[in-house]
């Protein structure tokens, strides 16, 4: 194995931010014999086929099919826009940020079409790109991803692309410029799939959609952006290989889930994930989404109600130094602070010479990656004194073979932490309350009886505005 | 007044939330007196000099400066990079994302120059804008923000493009390309403005940077950028008559600090901002800093060690209802949600004829602003489901007028809350440990003596890496 990415939790510990912030290890040890019972479970999952997400990074043949796509599409298109929400943007935007240039979509010259995630269902935000893409709509092609396809946000962007597709370029073929990533048996974007002939990919079954970016459905963008999508399975495939331990110590998801149900159980109820590295920025969304889904419950597998969940934070180093770490280091301390960092960068510069600038000369001709990476430093310094517990999740580069690996690490920790936590990790129950209720709203007719509920929502009572 | 923005408090009542995660009418009662005292407080210090922030709308000299400059400036470059962090940053992030198109940097016929802020010293994020300005340099303008000059992020960020400017337009004058807004006597970029002949913008004496978005650290890339800076700051004046009265039900800013601060006290120690427009999310960043710079806290006014302070939280509508929308419905009850929305789009679309596709025909030729709004409403109505207390925020329409009043309510909300927390609101002591680490990491010789101590933290320990 080469280039591992790691993970450091001294920082966390007693001896670092004193005991009554700090982890004993004595703490982790009492967790080791639940761990081993997970590790087993999860292995007796994985082999029983009902932990699917697991096998991924293993189905070679969907980066095959990925290729084959890509190959025939490549060079047609100017744009490729994803139609997508949560699962099924999270991580395309993420892969994008990590392994393209922040100017990616500006560039002149590109290696692959500009790409446009659209995960809302904002009008001036959709008809803003819609204008972008006046007269080059030949040269646009739209990917949908829906396992059910009845997803309100992507259903309404597909009638309207599908509709503009149709008025803008009548002699056009809708298949040539529209790619369905769905179930692969049925729902409806797979039957309105079928009847336009659509080529698809698959939303694998099983796989719920924050598991889901090593499948076809984060895998197709990033290819045709030319990211590297068999060096960032083959980062998956290799943390899966230190995933697998029981012992705590030897398995960096174990111990990260350990380390952060420990902190929880403690009071620790916010979890920041603090990257040093601007490419790292959207990781923490897409992971923010795989932490609050998945651990925000309000019953425990044995139906008590419980309602727990650490709440997932995104913020960004050094930015957020000017912004949210005086309430890191001196507000009430709740948080546990994951910070991602970069040993080298893809490129580096110099900072100019400043020996003439008494204040500033000890920049002069340093490198600014040296900068950065002394900040992230400087700040867990500043965070330990204050004895607010640090991790560190440590690149040697951001490159799709350790993003693959953070991305696998982090998918079973959640699976490690839904365990310790004893809720489902898969389901997300509260989310059908709001969908049911547009459709009430939308004027569905098979929601009236939700309509009359929310009726009443709908006016505003005056003497409660101001 | 015309188009006020409103607050509408009732779904965090008990009437609507329940006794138990609703607030009682007669606890805010309560809070009156409290609430009258700042009123006259904030008063006095306004009339004191002592909170300039307050008076910024009124500086029309400040327009009328941004307005010259701008005159002479517009149409000579393409570009605008700003250089700046924290408050030198976020407030332009978020006037321009409110207030231009999502595609402004992309349009090939735009109003203004393509706008860059670059508030972080990531080598791949500015290495790749440096690129992209190859060959435009020569209408390439820079806007280096800090008040003192010495923040390193800026400061090195500056001493980059001012090396790359001599470099590469050896024969041009650096002044035409660098404008510094600081401080008017003194400072590291006051002396090297000074002695570069740059011309500058003022930094306002005692307005800290999160409360500077209405001078000319935002006003100056929001105007040439086209954004109406008279109907901004005439949002704020008006808004400024509004958050005047002591009666707590007559006073948004007022009303909105004294509904965080009873749940704050009641526990819920954590505040989201989730609004239903791509245009407002980075405003969420901007009162982010804002609320925790302001009110996360070690000490109270007296000295006492109270380790205070709410967590802001920035979502997004629609997208965040597939991604924290299930933690924040069934996890911890901890959360007060603030939505904002808008009553009306600046453009709308249509979503495509699907009379055809069972599943789908209620969304048939509906407005996509009916489906975000419905689903503001539907999430909030699961929510209120939930006992989860939630608040809005409605602006008639998202504009320079609307934003400016959104601004100024929310920094005297800021201003209120300090004072109901008992904390200094506009100090941000825990910031300067981090500067003076990074300095002693860089080498910095007048920080040996930190240097010593930090040097342990530089060496990996192997017995906590996994």
């Amino acid at each position: 194995m080469t280039k591992p990415i790691t993970f450091y939790y001294k920082n966390a510990l007693a001896e670092a931010v004193g005991p009554d912030h700090g982890l004993d290890p004595a703490e982790l040890e009492k967790l080791q014999p639940r761990i081993a019972q997970i590790t087993k479970l999860l292995a007796d999952q994985r082999a029983g086929g009902t932990l699917p997400y697991r096998d991924l990074p293993y189905r070679t043949e969907m980066a095959q099919q990925v290729h084959d796509l890509t190959n025939r599409l490549k060079g047609k298109f100017e744009n490729l826009i994803v139609l997508g929400i949560g699962g099924s943007a999270l991580g395309n935007i993420a892969l994008q940020t990590a392994l393209n240039s922040p100017t990616y979509n500006l560039q002149s010259a590109r290696t692959g079409p500009r790409l446009f995630v659209m995960d809302n269902v904002d009008p001036v935000q959709l008809g803003s790109l819609l204008d972008l893409l006046q007269g080059q709509l030949d040269r646009t092609l739209f990917n949908v991803i829906s396992k059910s396809g009845q997803t309100a946000e992507t259903a309404s962007q597909f009638l309207i692309i599908q509709e503009m597709l149709k008025n803008k370029l009548p002699q056009a073929n809708l298949a040539d410029h529209i790619i369905a990533t769905t179930d692969t048996q049925s729902g409806t974007l797979r039957k309105i799939a079928d009847a336009l002939q659509l080529t698809t990919l698959e939303v694998p079954a099983g796989v719920g959609g924050r598991f889901s970016v090593l499948s076809h459905v984060g895998l197709f963008s990033a290819a045709m952006c030319n990211i590297d999508i068999e060096k960032l399975l083959a980062g998956a495939r290799d943390m899966d290989e230190r995933v697998k331990p029981s012992e705590l110590t030897h398995n960096p998801a174990a111990l990260y889930a350990a380390i952060q149900f420990a902190f929880y159980q403690k009071g620790k109820n916010l979890s920041v994930m603090m990257p040093y590295a601007f490419q790292l920025k959207d990781l923490c969304d897409w992971y923010r989404q795989l932490w609050a889904e998945s651990l925000g419950k309000a019953h425990d597998q044995n139906g008590n109600l419980v309602n727990v969940g650490p709440t997932p934070i995104k913020a960004l180093g050094t930015t957020d130094q000017h912004s949210q770490v005086q309430l890191y280091r001196e507000g009430p301390n709740d948080k546990i602070i994951t910070f991602l960092e970069t040993e080298t960068f893809d490129r580096d510069l110099t900072i100019g010479p400043a020996e003439d600038i008494p204040e500033l000369a000890y920049l002069s001709q340093q490198k600014m990656s040296k900068l950065i990476n002394s900040e992230k430093l400087a700040t867990e310094f500043a965070l330990i004194q204050s004895q607010r517990p640090c991790l560190t999740v440590r690149f040697p580069e951001i490159s799709p073979y350790t993003v693959g690996q953070f991305i696998y690490m982090f998918e079973v920790a959640t699976s490690y932490m839904g365990e310790l936590m004893g809720i489902n990790t898969y389901d997300q129950p509260a989310v059908e309350l709001g969908k049911i209720a547009t459709f009430a709203l939308m004027g569905h007719p098979d929601h009236q009886e939700m309509s009359k509920k929310i009726e009443p929502f709908r006016k505003i009572d005056e003497k409660h505005l101001a």
